[in-house]
């Protein structure tokens, strides 16, 4: 693996000291190691110096005119640059670059967060999406699809809020699971013996999120359930022209999308048509659990909670904001009923 | 604010394709915008050119010879760079450098991670350290101890874990609370009103951590607490001197100490003579509750156990993992009793 270690170490010079006595250290610092300095034409945008090492380490120095000093420091994984360390107390962890297993996977709300992955254990493009499962130290195997983190073996939280956090009793009761194809919520469930149906497996998490999905995705059929792969639309459409309800529909396919252009994404089209079909096969004493989104997408889960004002047949619905131990981030779960 | 923002853009050259294809487009996306190009020497280590912007833009691409291109943006935070969002599809939130407001505060594992803070809301220096109190959108307030978060308003979790997750009955008992200054653990016991005392009072928390600490930190007396204004070791010995004894002693002064030479360290001197105060005046059904640190370190969670097998009073332990939503980490607690 022959990543790029890049530290980044920021001073804001508050006063001429600092800067008088800062700058000539640092600049001595990088002389004594030999490296080979040019001194670039800034147009009057303070100073910028840039520092090559025989080894190939990367050296940017640059004060900018309102007094603030970054310096920026990339070197191969395997280079010493513990003689910089002193340079300052305020270095953040380094950004580790162009490694083999990717371990920054920024949150829904946009926030640049590094995890402990030091695996991928599992990857494939479907015609679908791209499924990752990559091994965190804390987490266990994190289930990562397009990107963005889906659920973690340690996210017990998540089944727990998208199935009621045990408000619900579950036994002999018609329950209708869209996505959830990691398995945690079936899992979960079954242990309460409803019936059940469920779609739309991922291989390569009855493999490598046992913690999560148990022995229940081994088999299509089990006592209490069945799990068919079809699309969800076709089938939600057979469910309504039979008349066929159910008690609960927990929809576990997808977070709330993050644009805010309900009138042309295909990704809400989607969302109100899986919303409306599934509220019409929903019994009127049942209920439709699904997850949002991130807490601070404000705007996304307003748009959302409008759709939910615009079903063919009308719904109350509550929110209940969680915190999913791999998300690093709080997470939004509604609950709504027919009123 | 003068922040600056740095974009790093990387990309694997997989195929010699890649190499021919990318760089000159590159090259030529820069050289419209009538960046002045500079291209090092690097002693056979890839190419490097750095290109300086008239508005103060800087740009690194370097392609090492390994294949791997790292590109880094750097600009004002009020700066444009719309037209280099098409670069790549793999480029990392930028990173905010020389903000007024630091987003970024690493794990105790020591991963970059950036939090959604917007204000500074309070900040001291004690004596004994430097008090922060940060407000985050997700988290509500969060109190950062000489940069360590400590606690956010959004952490009832770590209250509830560091006072036995609900399997303890504190009404009538005595309860001997160590630091606890944000006032949660109080906030929390009063409810099943026992007999307290508590020490060592952080002002700030009074008024920015409400959701915490409710007004239990308004008076240093109320009808079954107190709140001592003293150091903990003289007055653990006063106590043992007394004989007296605690149902309860939690113990929430401060983390296990992440280095590993617990021989010559202070903190880890300061630990075990806390520790073995503690268990001293632990009643011989009484329990003592702590934090430990992050489930990742283990070395540092090793020598603590260690630690617990070496007291003057013999003590078994047992662990548990939590999830305190504004720590980002796995966070693990100890319960230990007199053998």
């Amino acid at each position: 693996d022959m990543a790029v270690r890049h530290y980044t170490l920021d001073i804001n010079l508050s006063t001429p000291v600092d800067s008088a006595s800062v700058v000539p250290g640092l600049l001595s610092i990088f002389h004594e190691q030999e490296l080979s300095e040019t001194i670039h034409d800034t147009n009057g945008h303070g100073y910028l110096a840039t520092f090559v090492g025989k080894n190939g380490r990367l050296v940017v120095l640059r004060v900018h005119s309102h007094g603030l000093l970054t310096i920026d420091l990339q070197c191969h994984e395997d280079d010493d640059i513990a003689q910089l360390d002193n340079v300052s107390d305020q270095k953040l962890p380094a950004l580790v670059r162009g490694a083999k297993v990717d371990r920054y996977w920024p949150t829904a709300d946009g926030r640049l967060v590094e995890y402990d992955v030091d695996e991928v254990v599992y990857e494939e493009d479907s015609a679908y999406q791209n499924i990752k499962i990559l091994h965190s130290r804390q987490y266990g195997n994190i289930l990562v699809l397009d990107g963005d983190v889906n659920l973690a073996e340690s996210d017990l939280a998540y089944t727990q809020a998208i199935t009621g956090n045990g408000r619900e009793n579950y036994a002999g009761k018609e329950v209708l699971i869209l996505g959830g194809g990691d398995g945690g919520i079936l899992a979960e469930l079954v242990k309460q013996k409803p019936k059940m149906v469920t779609m739309k497996v991922i291989d390569g998490c009855k493999m490598y999120m046992r913690r999560t999905c148990g022995n229940t995705l081994d088999t299509l059929r089990g006592d209490c359930y069945q799990i068919l792969i079809e699309d969800c639309v076709p089938l939600l459409k057979k469910y309504v022209q039979e008349g066929r309800t159910f008690d609960y529909v927990i929809n576990d396919l997808t977070a709330i999308p993050i644009s805010t252009s309900p009138e042309e994404d295909s990704m809400w089209e989607f969302l109100r048509l899986i919303l409306d079909l599934s509220v019409r096969v929903l019994h009127p004493k049942g209920k439709y659990f699904t997850q949002g989104n991130s807490v601070n997408l404000k705007e996304a889960l307003s748009l959302y909670e409008e759709q939910l004002g615009k079903l063919s047949c009308p719904v109350d619905f509550q929110k209940e904001v969680v915190c999913v131990p791999s998300y690093l981030e709080q997470w939004v779960f509604y609950t709504a009923w027919k009123k």
